[in-house]
């Protein structure tokens, strides 16, 4: 009986991932990053991992619509496209976007990943196509602050850093993206993002804190690179550091 | 007396299209899809076609402000362009929009059509009138995966697919329109949407839910297809399918 | 004692122009109309007229920071810059503005007008200005026809016809504008709109319903007029009319 | 114990500052201005000055998030970067932004101050570095009249002055543009605002309307500056300044 699960996504507490998954995605859909049913986001609580179903309006979702997965359940899967869910809602589908979730959950030890449609994340990778490009990489800009140096290294990146995210080609089916995404996670072991040509992007961090504040962050630098290219603005400059003369 | 049809768009069943379609029309006024009274929504329940009135400011729309109308009677009326309404609301007028949503209801089977003047669909019709297009079309961006393949046909397009919409041109009286509208689904049997110059778009769908998240998806390409001609990205590129070499 | 007329501005109903002003001024703070206590709205019922006030953040606007002011007892004034409030909130200074909707309400019997700052209007101005254009021109759209055909006459603007909204020079004083508005005015009986150049837009209705779907159908046009100069598309073009051949 | 200093922001008064940072952030995470942690905003009320934390969600803060600090207490600390707070939240740290909002209430007796990462406050540093600008300049824009004259001086800029704004160079370390930020207002004494080159603007007032209205107005004018450049218009004009002929 599917009934028999509730309680896996039945809390008073909103910040419980079974609460926090329908208000991101409520948000996410009112900025534009999960239109027409585009999109996603999970949340890994320990072993389990609470996900967004296939095909709902994001900012119609309720609990009762989550799928919930043990990671130890799931490592000792037959086969990493075999699910074995502790939770399936009835009448609707797993996500696409399941084993992407699970490759940041696993290869990161992410907290959450977040994945947008964000118009601004597809014409930047459209924009790298047309020079070939296979790295978004800005610099010397205030917000570029808001991301982790890196996967188990504290702290944050600097103004004068170079941000680099990887982008991968898109996939006819979505689960395909996975191999390469997680090639991308091994080549670029610091990033916290990938973007994916015509597609969207892929953005975690290790608690849904870091994941969503990341995400916007990277949105944010993602428009104002679309804009940027409008008014012929280049996206990396050599900058001399300024150092404050006064001593305190 | 009016009131003796009041039962008709009286439900406590937010999911009733009589509590549908104002909620819907408030979301696309906030969308800028049907500004200043421009554009609709109208939703079918077997027999039954719900219909918002003319001239409403959209976002204030109430469920006693709703036309029902009977689709048997429908066919049954001496001239296509006499209606026979179960429920006329009074002091309003019915939308001139009407003819153009049932032609969606009997020649498609749809359950909800949508019209916007959104401005991205108005744009797109202009810079495909600048080259003599008659049609919208664009391949290779991912969210072109939330249209389904066609009337009668199951699943959804895939990403390299092409999608097409027609665009029709304006007439000075929107019922006019019907019959190019028609001459279109005919033309284009599978598709789910029809452009009309310098004026915005009808999408449809099998439900409220297929229609919402169609026009969603498609609005988002029209935003995107501007945008892309401002960077002077094209619509239509040759991509040679990523394939998976891990074998699972 | 200004409590003793609270009367004028307190109503549980509310379509109450002391009701009505505040919430339109959310909403229209909500589209960038009236940005940082910019712009305003004036309600007139029979010969009452309420006002917003000078500086308040348009969406905190409570219905006890209204003016009241009657026609007739204006109209025998001594000098029209000369004020005659039936009711003045403490502590708030009368809008510069006042004297432009009383312009509305006089020469054209007005029931609402709305100025806004919205930059679309100000764009379009500043790209007129360019080329030394008076007018702001636009046909072949279908939202024209949310705009009646003028003061006095029946019915709407077509889709083929061709919106004119005259532009008048902005002046240092708000309060000089009003003998330009009312010169255009007189120059442009049908209109419902005046730009003002490097400033926004005045535009009223019969009512408030009418000035407020006219205001929205403008800006929508400034925008798509703004985006289609980015696009290199014509305000103006020659159109054939398309007619149906079905007879019904 | 920390929880002794609750009372400093615990208050059933909306308008109490530890009331107002928290409404106001959430109404500027909506406007962009406050992306991923990003910017922030602090309120003095006559000795006390009331501090967001960093590094807190925007749209999420609560009064019990804030810092509190006593502006007495902070001229008598040893040095300039060590802070004494009368309160200071559990689990959080504090902003990297305290010392340039200190900087604008102990050099201009500011009664509130907004730092935003606005993409059109940073894009409008991006043109101006593109040409060597240290200034941002515009005129006959009636948006000007939003700010005051200056510091100490009565009354508004009027339509035809120039509002300059100077651009400070980014530091790597927030708290070291606190000395540039100095100078800034040393050399500006009247202006009301500071932009930080590919960073954001500071902006404050006498109290928080002030210093809201402004930052809006301020705000507006750089997406407008942004829309002129790509329309190839010209920020600052010479302009006849038309003079009404009306005697009243």
């Amino acid at each position: 009986m599917s009934t028999s699960t509730d309680h896996l996504v039945t809390s008073p507490d909103p910040s419980h991932p079974a609460n926090l998954i329908p208000s991101l995605c409520a948000k996410f859909w009112h900025l534009g990053w999960v239109t027409g049913t585009g999109g996603g986001c999970s949340i890994r609580a320990d072993d389990l991992v609470y996900l967004a179903p296939s095909g709902v309006q994001k900012e119609l979702m309720k609990p009762s619509d989550l799928y919930v997965l043990s990671l130890a359940a799931q490592a000792s899967a037959l086969s990493p496209r075999q699910r074995v869910y502790l939770r399936s809602p009835p009448n609707l589908k797993p996500s696409q976007c399941t084993p992407l979730f699970l490759a940041a959950f696993t290869k990161r030890r992410a907290g959450c990943c977040i994945h947008t449609h964000s118009q601004w994340a597809v014409l930047v990778t459209l924009l790298l196509e047309a020079e070939g490009g296979k790295e978004f990489r800005i610099n010397n800009i205030e917000q570029i602050k808001g991301f982790g140096r890196g996967f188990e290294k504290s702290g944050n990146l600097g103004y004068h850093d170079t941000l680099v995210i990887p982008v991968i080609e898109n996939t006819a089916h979505e689960e395909d993206l996975t191999e390469f995404l997680e090639e991308a996670m091994d080549k670029y072991p610091d990033t916290y993002a990938v973007l994916v040509r015509r597609h969207g992007v892929y953005v975690w961090g290790e608690n849904v804190h870091k994941a969503k504040t990341q995400c916007e962050s990277l949105d944010y630098l993602f428009q104002l690179a679309v804009e940027m290219k409008k008014l012929g603005l280049p996206w990396i400059t050599q900058i001399e550091p300024v150092v404050p003369t006064r001593s305190e």
